[in-house]
């Protein structure tokens, strides 16, 4: 289980990814992501790192990848269908591919999850529609 | 060691895959390939299958995967850089990925290879781009 | 969601290879595979081949790499909570890696669904298990 | 390009990844690594720390994932054929996989590179032997 959604950008994919390898900041979401608090003192490219978004998605880093351009993270509690309730095994994944032609990026936001009581594509896939149109227009 | 090459093209992934996924037709790239002959009984969608591109290019397909959208291929010998005598194991790929922001697709052309003795990624990089063009335009 | 299963055979990835890779083929499992029936007229290494398995379960090849060492497919339609209306997008995975220490092989049975009722994995896993287990005891 | 090697370890998967994460300790293949000197402030788990082993080989974190028990790493510098002079692009990866039947762990030492004057794959697989060797002693 799982969804997939995906997007151009038009910035080579080392700007992008540098963009959104840093687990703290997603000030390039605004209207989106209003807030993004750091929990605990790990900090935000060290694997376990922590924050909550918009006060309500508990979240935590545990994948990092500079080379493969990937980053990895846990939602442990949220709201509605991504409450730890309804949900076991979250892991969402943000990757950035270089297209060659044009040097321009091609960004992939997909998750997958272990078991649940249903709806939590339905719930994700419009978060991340806009999360990814948010970071499209960052670098317009 | 490797090369990679990839673009965007403007059709649903599904569309461009099928085109793509045929190892015996590839007069979608006009101008780039202008002989594909098979070579042997075995069909284009069955591991095995073998085909001579421009008269100097011997491939045999070693990988075919209709829900991940790729396709590998051997390079068993060919001319200058690529010959039997240059390289050791070399396989090209090609992927397709959806962009669901705007129904595209993404196309990976990528290749890697045992050992050689230099100027393999410098003979077929242009080569893929020339390719990818192609599938470009054939799209348009 | 999916469900891992994964065991040590005690031969040679290429000779464990080359029993895995024909879907017409399952001899390799008495007792866990009683029947495997061909349908239609496509051959075992060509994507899109279809074989039914002791009666009940449809299954389709959908991808094959003979480099990777990966045999995908689909459930069409199968008994209990693989049958078509408990279970959607499933796909199985076989792949078996090289031990280089030893010689031996690791061998992975996985799979996933896009969306279900339940009871998906808790009914695969125990068949993965016997079906790993003959194949162990078949290079023993 | 690249070199693979592979070992089976008795014991379960998370606790062989949890000796292996620590980019910062290899106290577990005494003989093979004499010393283990972090390199700057970033902590092991951090992408970015570095390390220097046996006064000779200096490595950096670029990857580590937790849910997929990957460590990535680059070698920027080192004796032989994987000096900075010889070799390019190097990255080397351990990877640890559950043994479901024996409750065991599979683990693959591998790496690649993007160009080179040659020799790497001799210099280095006999390293990665004794590595995986000595990580299977450690859980004996």
């Amino acid at each position: 289980m799982g969804c997939y959604n995906s997007i151009i950008v038009d910035a080579p994919a080392e700007r992008v990814w540098s963009t959104l390898r840093d687990f703290h900041d997603m000030s390039w979401a605004p209207g989106v992501v209003e807030r993004c608090e750091p929990v605990g003192e790990i900090p935000p490219t060290q694997i376990g790192a922590r924050r909550i978004l918009n006060g309500a998605f508990h979240e935590t880093l545990v994948g990092l990848d500079d080379r493969a351009r990937v980053l990895r993270y846990s939602i442990d509690d949220g709201p509605d269908a991504v409450s730890k309730d309804n949900v076991q095994g979250y892991i969402g994944e943000v990757r950035v591919f270089p297209v060659t032609e044009g040097d321009a990026s091609f960004v992939v936001w997909s998750s997958s999850w272990e078991s649940s009581g249903g709806g939590v594509a339905e719930f994700c896939s419009p978060i991340y529609q806009a999360l990814l149109r948010s970071l499209r227009d960052a670098f317009a």
